[in-house]
């Protein structure tokens, strides 16, 4: 197995909805939604990679650090590996339908399990999708986060308990749909969550909250302040509003801000081992992969998730090693060229 | 009807005059004058563009604002959205001729007057053109701003004149036509107008008066002094000097300058309901939009330009909701980018 | 006659010496030498375009310049426009051979005696080269300056001696072709030029010295202690060293140094009326064009020459009535971009 | 002989391994290892080519230098030019095959000793590849420097004392090689040296010892103060860690914090006299050429690679000419553009 035949096999069991670039970076399929792209320009997506980019390493190799310790613990779970699954649903009009939503989950929930990290199972606009990633929790016995659409806050307690009972170790809203027009209009409210609405979401449900979708310092402190436990710092994969920063971009002030009161988890571009470290190396305490394993799905399977996720493993253990960088909680000093 | 079918369509029926590209962004169409260029090397079109795509904004959605207001106000109407379709004229030489002026001038003022927003007509080389635009806002009974070049002051006066009857809300001039050389070669005078000039077109003429081609703090005061009642922060699309900044650029000092004495709209690589909510924040009352509209026009009639304007009407509604913008004079924080 | 089908012409006579780019810009000849190419990574000719793109002029109207005055003085010559031809030759190796030398030469004379301006000639490694310009001059009675390469002082002052006897109105040096290795190797030599030899120089011969390829503040007080007249701010097209500065870059100091003890003229990159009106707005009292009369030659003949110079010289025109500008004695102030 | 007939030569010769780009920067090769390319997004590699880009000399003809001395002393013994042969293993898998190991290392050592220069050998995977150097080093009678990898510090002094055999001038090791997971895996130690073990190695070995792959001052100190008597300031060529900054981004300041205490050299991206002569005025003394001979080798052997080094010579020379620099000890000031 090796990536570049991963991607190719994708290419084709995709029809043109993802191009399975040799670096995913959102120019190629700027503007295509329904499919993989960011939305209007695509800049947002970009915005992430460019931000992501703008930071260097040193590499530093007079030292003592032979053998790095990758893995993490996120609420109290040990993970091997600070990269988790993010959630991703729609695969039939954002993916060509090659993979039922089904399999998609099935496959993601089980590598992730058998890698030993966090699998996060999403929502969307066909009421049966929210259940299908809840079975594949159950199924697997992985770590599962299942996030929810910002429904209105009863649908979203209802969900939260069904999270519960399926096993769930916390639960998620992505806040960032709230400009779903489209959903909104098919009869599905989505919309803004005000602090006290988050309060009363956090107060009537048995599962820490994550929040995902926090770019500004203002929204981190809304989270903690009703009581979240944790935020993912996310544009939705560009997916929302055109020419947003980039998570990287933001990512420091936010964690600064907030980083002792709250976990603070970051995604948007990350593709390598190298992203991880840098984004561990901003203040982010994990961080979430999305498109990557979707064309890893497309390309191979469950297999071919495991492989993609082992990649970036070794790459980031690597890039410790050539770094000076022990453990994930002295990550090294990274710089801004440009 | 869809986007990519109207560019489609429009790129078939401009015969090369206009490539409809993806993002109308100036850079296929470079120099291309006639055609729908930029001047010279096209960068003041590009810059435009780029001045535009430096700004960011914040995605927020911890906040309660889920239906925003976008309608607007100018000069005392009330208008669905603040998108004004900008003054075009010149098909034949700049658009291939497949449309006509005049079918081009009754599908703009009708879809304005559907969609309920602001027409502005044109005028040109040829003298049967200006004309063309008043019997559009007349039939269409649309809110109707005539443009007339920068010609002799008694030609401006006659012009308005002719504009009162055809029930204009407002006149104006494009005084960046000053440089059209072709034109005062086949003896027809355009130039510069100095304020003693534009003070006595405004002393006799019977409409509020909009000066479109403004780029620079000085002339924004000359404009207001002189007693018009409204400028257009604009570089004529790029099309008439190479070189200059964008119209983003230059807008914030504007505003800061005359924003309280004179109203400020502003056009120039607008594409999007985010753009649109980009020049806002910028201190711009309202935008103006043209090359998209021509595109529209060429790729589906008046039923396309409206399908255009209701797709920003659209983005900046779902924009307003990610920003937590309330209504359009609560717009939102822009930060610069690079 | 249309400068795309003039660039067309040259583009099939030039033989892939030159592509005849939509803008000349050094991108696509990158390292073409012998060819029209900048030298090793072409960055130099690139950098000069860049420097003047770099720049951007605020287009104003509403003031009372008509009819702007584009005429100027130099040493004492009016010109009708204050854009020089730039010496160039080696047409055989650098343009295909399409031309002669002496054809070249003589259509270039020719076009700049119709427009009105100054004819610059060049030296070469073939002794043969030098003398075709001077015929050129006194054939067409141009106010003409030749330049010698950078050659033993005794060879410099005889060439000079023979200018002076062909009616030359002053005699220039390419100080920047001291690094010709290859003139060296075939016998001749060429080299830098202390300011002990430019004294020398000066105080032998009867015309005024302009040195060509000053790109420093320090060689512009040396050439201007030393007696020259003039310098040409150029680093000679980009053909002799990889990764200077562009001229425009340098060009602001320069000026602030020695504009009011010599004259300072400049060349590299200079393609439009635009680029003519930045370059004068930067402190320079006349431009130098190169490469785009070659390409005229080659599409056209002097009348592509002459009509690519009235092309200039109408750009320019506009730009100064868009930028209120009344004559070359008050041009508009600049702004740097990025 | 010509450049660019070499380059089509070895873009046949190395069967898409390499592309022998009109100029080698990264970009077309991207990721690809095995092959040229830098490892990852090639971001390494890019920057080092970016960094070099960034510094631009200053064209001066005005003054009497006119036979610059490019000769240079590295460790006491005198070479030609300020060009070193980096070391390069690995052929098969990075370059296609067509040249062995020991076809390579005969013809560049054969080269430097014609020139008059220093060839550097390397080590890799297979334990054979060591000596292979050290003979062409004994054969030749070149001034040779042979690295090894970062392995035990028992196998490095091992290594040392054949290297010292074979008559070799100093010794090195490739600490950056650290990282190489793969020669881990397939059972050979590679791995940091502590500032402890690098003082060993040197307290054994009889050869001057020089590390390569220091991007920081902090290891540049450790270097010196382990009593190491050179470092390269390397990425490796971008082959090891993706995401670093360029090395000439970080030579000066290692030059100005340990450049009176140990010798300090440089490679990464220098592909050109001018680019030397940059290096140089940035601080080094002397720089490592690689994959330029790479290609010269498999685009016509040692002729090739000699015609490539006499090149560099030429355009050092010739660019110490119109900048006005007599020798290598007064190298021209350098302007960070952009």
């Amino acid at each position: 197995m090796n990536w570049n035949e991963i991607r190719k096999k994708a290419r084709e069991n995709m029809k043109g909805y993802c191009r399975a670039c040799k670096r995913c970076d959102g120019i190629a399929c700027a503007g295509e939604i329904p499919g993989m792209g960011g939305t209007g320009t695509g800049r947002s997506f970009i915005a992430n990679i460019e931000a992501i980019d703008r930071w260097r390493l040193e590499l530093k190799t007079l030292h003592d650090i032979q053998k790095p310790d990758i893995t993490s613990e996120i609420f109290g779970y040990k993970i091997n590996m600070p990269v988790i699954a993010a959630p991703m649903t729609g695969l039939k009009g954002n993916a060509g339908g090659f993979l039922t939503e089904r399999e998609y989950a099935l496959m993601a929930a089980e590598a992730c399990k058998n890698i030993g990290t966090i699998y996060m199972s999403g929502d969307a606009n066909d009421p049966d999708m929210y259940p299908v990633g809840l079975d594949a929790i159950l199924k697997t016995g992985v770590i599962g986060i299942p996030f929810s659409k910002p429904r209105t806050v009863k649908e979203i307690i209802e969900k939260a308990n069904l999270a519960k009972k399926a096993g769930a170790m916390a639960f998620g809203i992505d806040v960032d749909g709230a400009g779903l027009i489209m959903m909104i209009r098919s009869g599905q409210f989505v919309g803004p969550k005000s602090k006290k609405e988050i309060k009363e979401i956090v107060d009537n449900i048995d599962l820490s909250l994550v929040l995902k979708g926090i770019m500004t310092v203002e929204e981190a402190e809304i989270a903690a302040d009703a009581g979240a436990k944790a935020i993912v710092v996310s544009n939705h994969g560009g997916r929302v509003l055109d020419f947003t920063m980039g998570t990287a971009d933001v990512l420091p002030d936010i964690v600064k801000a907030v980083g002792d009161k709250i976990l603070v988890l970051v995604d948007g571009g990350i593709r390598s081992g190298v992203d991880v470290l840098k984004m561990l190396s901003l203040g982010a305490k994990a961080v979430l992969i999305g498109r990557p394993l979707m064309v890893a799905a497309h390309g191979g399977g469950r297999e071919a998730i495991e492989f993609y996720l082992k990649k970036v493993a070794d790459e980031l253990y690597q890039a410790m090693i050539l770094t000076g960088c022990k453990d994930l909680s002295s990550t090294p000093k990274v710089y801004r060229a440009n």
